[in-house]
C-alpha cells in the first residue's frame, strides 16, 4: 500500500511487504521510542487524539508517540463528545477536527464508525479499537513482538506454532492477530477455549482455506503444549451464559510457573494484549511468573510505541527523514532493560 | 484597543480598526493554520485552557491554535473542578491559574462569570463561552467568514443582506454577531424565526437606532430570499412551550438543495456555528447540501484557527514576529482543499 | 540524597543538604517558572501526569512545571483508568506507562499506593498525593515559602514560631509540614485546632523527643499571637461529629484583618495550602485580607513551579544544564507583580 497520507483501518490493508515496511521502520524508531535518541522530525504537526471511549492505555501509548517523534497532541476523552450528543454527525466531527489537526487516532465504541470519519476530509486517520470491530495497530504490535520474540526474519516466521487462549469468540485482538498470521504460509494454530467462546468459523475456514494448520480445543494443557507463543487473552465472567461454568473455567485456564516449565516449550513466550487481571482467582497469567524472562507481555506493550511511531512516520511521509532532525539528549533516563 | 497583555471578554470591545487589525492577522495566519508553514514564535509560552463546561470542539481548536503558535497548552475539561467544588472562589482560582501559564481561555457556563477571572490577574483571559453571555471568538470567526466569503474588503461589508435563522433568542451567537455587524452601516438584517424565539428587542432597537434595516418574519422561504448570507442556527425542541409547536417548525425550517436554488441567489453563502443536528426530521442543513459549494459551515468552522490565532498573536504581541520564527516543514499533510 | 533517576515518595527522604540543594535549584528556576526565561533543557522527554483522583491545580501545576523546562506532558484525569477498573494491578499499569514516558506524577486515592508504583520500574515517579498519606512536593513548596518569606538562609530558620491551625488531625499538608520542619533545631510550633481535630500524637511526641517546642491550643486568638507564620488549613464540617460544633467553631476561627493587626506581628505572613473556602461564613481567611501584604498564599501557590521544576531537574539530572538551553522570549507576559 501507499503510506503517505493513508488512513489505516484495518489489518485488510497490509501485504507481506508492507508488514516488513512497517516493522523495519520500527525497528528505526525503537531508539527513539525509549527517549535513547531524541527527533523532532513532526515538529509543527498536530495529532487529534479522539477517544470516544476511554481507554487510557491506549490514548497515552498513540500520544507518547507522536510526541517522540517531535508532534503536538491534543486529546480528547471520556463518553461525551458535546457536539455529538447534540446529534452531529461523525460526517461533521471528522470535517471539523480536520480543519484543527493534521491527522486523527480515533477510538470509538461502534463497529465500523472509524470508517466514516474518512468520508469527510482527506486527513489520514488511524484505527484506535472500534467497538468488536478492529485495532490494528494493536495487532501489528502483537505480530511485531512474536517477529522479534521468535527472532526470525519476518519472511521467515512461516511455520511458528501460536496458541491463542482465552475468549476467542469476542477478542478482537485475536481476530485481528489471526488475520494477521494469515499472511504468512504453513502457521500452525491451536485455539484453546471454552467451546462457548470459540473463534468464529469464517476466521477458521478462512485460515484453512489458505493451507494454516488449526487445531481446536478446550483442554488448556493441550492448548499449551508444543507452541512457540502462547497468545494469551482476558476471559470476562459475563460473557458466560451460565455463572457455573466460568468457575469451572477458571480453576483450569490460569498459566502458572508450574504449568509452564511442565508442558511448555524452553523458548516459548508468553504474550497478552493486556489489561490482564490479576485479581485473586481470575489471574488468566499468574503473578509467580513476573519475574520470568518468557514473560514477553512487557515488551510486548513496549513494542506499541515504536509500531505506531512507524505508522506515523510512514503515513506523514518522513520515515527517513528522522536522522536529519535529531538532537541532543540532556537529560538522564534509567534504561527500561534494568529491571523485567 | 490596545491588545498586548488584554482580556478579550465581549464583541462591544471592538471598532472597526480592530477588527481590521484582528483579521489582516489572521489572513497572515492562514498558511500557518493548516500546517503550510510552522512558526514557534510563543515557544515556550504555555495556555491554560479551563473549561468549566464540556465543549470539546472549542477547546480543542483553542489548544490547537496555542500549538500552530509554538506553545504548549494545558487542558481542564469537564464539568468539576475540584477547587472550586469546595468553595474556592473564582477569584482564588484564577490567581492561582495565573501562576502557572502565561495567558487563559476560559469557558464557563454562568453568564459574565469569565470577566470575574480579571479581577486577581493580570494575565490575559479570553473568554471562550460564558452560559447565554458572550462567545467573541465564535462573532469573530462568524464575520471574518463573512467577509472573506462576499470577497469584499471589510470596509465595504457595508449593505450586506444577511438573514439571521432558528433560535434568535437564545442564541448567544447571532446576539454577538448581530452587535459585530452593527459596527458597519446599512447592513439589511432579517430576523428568521417562530415567534416565541425572537431576536430580543434590545438587539431589534440598537440596531435600528445605528440606523440598519431590520425585517422581523417566521415565514422561512420569505427569510431566506434575496439574502447574501443565511446564517443559520440550531434550534432545540426543548426551547419550545408545546411540543407540538415544534414539530410544526420543524417541516418548514429546514434548508434543502431544492429551496436553496428556488429561492436563493447564485452567491449566497450558508453559515452555521456548529455543530448542526443531522438526525433525521431535525436537520436545520439538509445533508443534501453537504457537496454545494455555497454551503461555507466548514470553510467557517477552519477560519476558528487562523483568527483564534491572531488574537493570540495580538495579546502577546508577536504579530510582527511570525516570519522570524519560521522552520522547514518536513512532514506531509493531505491539503484540506481537496475534499470540500 | 542522589536526587537523578530517584522517586520522590515521602518528606522523609530529605536531609538538610538536600533541602538546600532542591531549594538553591529552585530559586534557578523562577525566572524560568513565570515565563521571563525560557529553557528547553528536556526537550524530547515525557512526563506522564496520571490523576486517579480530580485535582486540578496539582495536575496542572505539574505539568506546566514540566513544561517550563521544554518537555511534553501526557495527561490522564479523573476517577475511572480504565483498565484498573478491568482488574488490572498497579504493577502492571506502573510497567506499561514506563515504557510509554520517562518520568511519572501519580495521584492516588489509597494511603501507600504511589510507593507501588516502584516496584515494576525503574523510571523515577513523583507522588502527587496519596490519599491521607503524603504529599511531598506540597510540603516542600510549604517550607520554600516559609524560608523566603522569613528573608532568611534555609540554615538559620531554626527557632522560627508557627502555628499550624485548624483541621490538624486529618490534613496531611500540616502532618508533611511539620515532619519537615522537624529536621531543623528549636522550632517552636502551636497547634492550633478544635480538641476533636488534633495533631497526631506521634507527630507531637516526635518533634518533642527533637527538642522542639509544641504548644497545643483550641484558643484561636493565643493561637495566632506571636508566630511569624500562621498556617492555616480548611476545616470541612463533615469532620466533626456533632454539626453544632462545627458552628461553635466557625465562628471563632477565621482570620480577619481586625484580628491580624490586633494580635499578630508586623511581620507574620499568613500561608494556606490552598484551596481555602471562600463561601459566606466558611472562611478560614477572610477575603477583606486579599490585599494585605503579608498574605502570602498566592505567592505560595507560585512557589509550586519553581520547587517542581527544581524536582524534575534534580531526577532527570539537568541542574546544570539549564543555561545552554536558554533560548530567547519573543513574546510580551505581563509581570505576576503587578498585582497582588
Amino acid at each position: 500500500m501507499d503510506f503517505k497520507g493513508a488512513s489505516i483501518l484495518t489489518v485488510d490493508q497490509f501485504d507481506l511487504g508492507d508488514l516488513e515496511r512497517i516493522f523495519s521502520t520500527a525497528e528505526v524508531m525503537e531508539d527513539y521510542a525509549f527517549g535513547n535518541k531524541i527527533t523532532k522530525v513532526l515538529e509543527g504537526a498536530i495529532l487529534a487524539n479522539l477517544f470516544f471511549e476511554p481507554s487510557t492505555r491506549s490514548r497515552v501509548s498513540f500520544g507518547c508517540a507522536f510526541n517522540r517523534l517531535g508532534g503536538s497532541v491534543r486529546d480528547t476523552t471520556g463518553f461525551t463528545f458535546s457536539s455529538m450528543s447534540k446529534g452531529e454527525s461523525i460526517y461533521d466531527t471528522s470535517r471539523v477536527i480536520s480543519g484543527y489537526a493534521d491527522i486523527m487516532v480515533v477510538r470509538h465504541p461502534e463497529e465500523g464508525s472509524v470508517a466514516k470519519f474518512t468520508k469527510s476530509t482527506n486527513i489520514p486517520i488511524v484505527n484506535g479499537g472500534d467497538g468488536i470491530g478492529e485495532h490494528p495497530t494493536q495487532a501489528l504490535l502483537d505480530l511485531y513482538t512474536i517477529y522479534k520474540e521468535t527472532n526470525v526474519t519476518l519472511r521467515s516466521l512461516n511455520n511458528v506454532k501460536i496458541s491463542l487462549i482465552g475468549d476467542l469468540k469476542h477478542g478482537r485482538t485475536a481476530h485481528s492477530l489471526a488475520k494477521l498470521l494469515s499472511i504468512f504460509k504453513n502457521i500452525h494454530f491451536k485455539f484453546v477455549s471454552p467451546q462457548e467462546l470459540g473463534m468464529p468459523d469464517s476466521i477458521v475456514e478462512m485460515l484453512r482455506a489458505k493451507g494454516h494448520h488449526v487445531q481446536i480445543t478446550s483442554d488448556f494443557i493441550n492448548g499449551i503444549r508444543g507452541s512457540n507463543i502462547l497468545y494469551i487473552t482476558r476471559v470476562q465472567d459475563e460473557r458466560f451464559p451460565h455463572k457455573n461454568d466460568y468457575k469451572k473455567f477458571k480453576g483450569s485456564y490460569s498459566l502458572t510457573v508450574d504449568k509452564f516449565k511442565k508442558y511448555c516449550n524452553k523458548d516459548t513466550k508468553i504474550l497478552h494484549p493486556l489489561p490482564r487481571d490479576s485479581r485473586e482467582l481470575k489471574m488468566e497469567i499468574d503473578n509467580n511468573l513476573n519475574n520470568h524472562p518468557n514473560l514477553a507481555i512487557f515488551r510486548q506493550t513496549d513494542n506499541g510505541i515504536p509500531i505506531r511511531m512507524a505508522l506515523f512516520a510512514l503515513i506523514m511521509g518522513v520515515e527517513d527523514k528522522i536522522y536529519q532532525h535529531v538532537i541532543e539528549r540532556s537529560w538522564f533516563r534509567p534504561s527500561l532493560k534494568n529491571k523485567m
